[in-house]
C-alpha cells in the first residue's frame, strides 16, 4: 500500500493500559488506516505494533501518547520509558527505543492526556485558545495541560487526579480508594471509586441519587483548582464516567458556582466535552509524530 | 546622577497593596538606587513613582510586578490595568499607561508573584531549574508560575491561594475567612485567617499549639496540588507567615508525606525559602523591564 502513495506517512500510538490504538495518516486529521490491539505483555504488544506499522509504512515519524507515569526528560537515559506503573509487566518499560529502532524514524513521546490536550487545543473543543486542560475521568483520573501551544512537562508531568478536595457537605464516611492518597479526586470520583462505593456505575444510579451531586462536586473542585492554578481558557472533560447523562452540565455549573466569579479571566473560561470525541488521543499521538518530524523536541 | 552614567538604566516597581518598592539598576541584580513609598491613592502613588524615576532616569524600560488581579492579555484594551481589586480606589486602575507615558519607555507588566517567580528561577532558589512556583503566604496567599523560563498567563493568571483543600483531621469548625470561597487555602492559612481564628500570629502561638500543624498541613496540600498540576521542580515559599520558625520544615515534610512518593519526578522536587530574601519581587520587576527592553512581550 505504502509504495503506491508518495505522501509522507506519520504513525501514531495511543498507548493505553487495556488497548493500543494504532494509526497512520498524512496529517493528524487525515488518518488512512487504524488498528486496535490489546495491551498484553510489553514484548508481544510492541512486536505486534511494530509489525502493523511496518506493513503500513514506511513512516517519516512516530508519535506515542502513553499511559503513565512516563519519563519525559530528554536528558534522562530513561526518556521514553513507562516508569512506576502498577500495570503488571510494564514498569520500567522502554517504549520509544524498540519502536524507534524497528521503524527507523524519529519518535515523539508524551503522556496520553498531554497528547489529547494537544489535539483538543489544535483541532477540537479548544481550537484557537491559548491554553487548555484535558481531563479524563474513567478507570483513573488524569489530566494533561497545553499552555501557549506547548504540553506542560516539568520534574515529571501533570497528575491532576491526585489533588485533594474539600469533602462535600456531610460526605465524610467513604475513605476513598486511591492506594496512595485515599480521598484524592481519583480516590473519590473515578469509575472504580464510584463502583466501590455504590456498587454501580454512575449511569446506573437513579438521577436523584446523591452520588451525582458528590461526583459532580469533586470534579468541579478539580476544574476550579485547575483554573486557579494555571488559568487555562478551556477544560475538556473526557473518559467513560463523563458519558453519564447530565454530568458535564452539573460539573460546569458547580465549577463556576464554587469559583464565585472570583478568578480573573472567568468570563473567558469554559468546561466542555471533547470536540474530537474518542479521537483526541490518537489525533494527539499523530501531532507528536508531526512535531518529531519537524524536529521539535517537546 | 544619571547624566554621569552612560550605562542604560532599567526601572522596576514591586507594586504592593501597602507599599511600592521602586528601583533602578543596570541589570536585575545590579540595583543602583531604590525607594519605598506608601500605596495611597492611585493618582498620588503614581505621580510620586513617576517623579522618583524621572529623577533617577532616563530609563530604557520599566517593569511592573503588581498586586492583582491584573489584566495580562496584551490584546485587551485593559492590558496593564489592576482590575477587580477590593483595595479602595484601585479597581480598574491603568498602571502601565500613565507610567509608560510619563517615562517614555517600554513597559513590562505581570503579577507580583509571577515577577518573584521569574527572579527566583533566574537568580534565586530555583536557578537553573526548568520550572518554579513562587507562593507567598501573608495577608493573602498568592502564587506565580514559571515554566520553561516563561511566566504562566492564560485566560487570567494563577490564583493558587484560592484552591480548596481537604480539611485536616477533626478540623471542621472554622469556616475560613475568604469572602469568596470560605475555606480555600487563603481562607484557612493566610495571616488574617490565623489571626481571626486564634487571635495571634502563628509566631506568637506556642510551638505545641495545633495551629502549627493545621497551617502546615494546608500549605502542604497547596504544594502537593501545585506539584500534581504543573510538576514544577521547585516551590519557593515566601511572605510574612513563612517567617514563623520551623514552618517551612513542617510544610516540606508534610508535602512529601501526603504525596506518598507517588508523583513522577518527586526525587527532583523541592520546597524551599526564597534565595533572594525580600528582593524576589523587585528583582522580578527588573527582569520584566529587561524583557520589555529586549522586545519580549510576555
Amino acid at each position: 500500500m505504502a509504495s503506491r502513495n508518495a505522501r509522507p506517512l506519520l504513525g501514531g500510538i495511543e498507548a493505553g493500559g487495556t488497548k493500543f490504538v494504532l494509526a497512520v495518516g498524512h496529517s493528524p486529521q487525515e488518518i488512512v488506516a487504524r488498528e486496535t490491539i490489546p495491551t498484553t505483555t510489553p514484548d508481544v504488544t510492541m512486536a505486534t505494533t511494530a509489525k502493523w506499522f511496518s506493513q503500513h509504512g514506511p513512516l517519516v515519524a512516530l508519535g506515542i501518547a502513553s499511559f503513565g507515569p512516563v519519563e519525559l526528560d530528554r536528558a534522562s537515559p530513561r526518556w521514553g520509558h513507562i516508569t512506576d506503573t502498577p500495570k503488571p509487566g510494564w514498569a520500567q518499560t522502554d517504549v520509544v527505543g524498540p519502536l524507534g529502532r524497528a521503524l527507523a524514524c524519529p519518535v515523539g513521546f508524551d503522556t496520553d492526556v498531554n497528547g489529547a490536550a494537544l489535539a483538543e487545543n489544535a483541532f477540537g473543543a479548544g481550537a484557537g485558545d491559548g491554553s487548555l486542560a484535558y481531563i479524563t475521568v474513567g478507570t483513573g483520573i488524569g489530566g494533561g495541560l497545553v499552555l501557549d501551544g506547548r504540553p506542560v512537562h516539568g520534574a515529571g508531568h501533570p497528575e491532576l487526579g491526585h489533588m485533594f478536595v474539600r469533602r462535600d457537605g456531610e460526605d465524610f464516611d467513604f475513605p476513598g480508594i486511591c492506594p496512595f492518597h485515599g480521598d484524592c479526586v481519583e480516590g473519590l470520583a473515578s469509575g472504580p471509586a464510584i463502583k466501590a462505593r455504590w456498587g454501580k456505575t454512575l449511569s446506573e444510579l437513579p438521577a436523584d441519587h446523591p452520588a451525582h451531586t458528590y461526583v459532580a462536586g469533586y470534579l468541579a473542585q478539580l476544574c476550579h483548582t485547575t483554573f486557579a492554578t494555571v488559568a487555562v481558557d478551556t477544560i475538556v472533560l473526557g473518559g467513560g464516567v463523563m458519558q453519564t447523562p447530565g454530568l458535564i452540565e452539573r460539573v460546569r455549573e458547580r465549577t463556576f458556582a464554587i469559583g464565585a466569579e472570583y478568578l480573573p479571566g472567568r468570563s473567558r473560561q469554559e468546561v466542555v466535552a471533547p470536540g474530537l470525541g474518542q479521537d483526541s488521543g490518537i489525533c494527539g499521538a499523530l501531532i507528536l509524530a508531526e512535531r518529531a518530524f519537524e524536529g521539535e523536541t517537546d
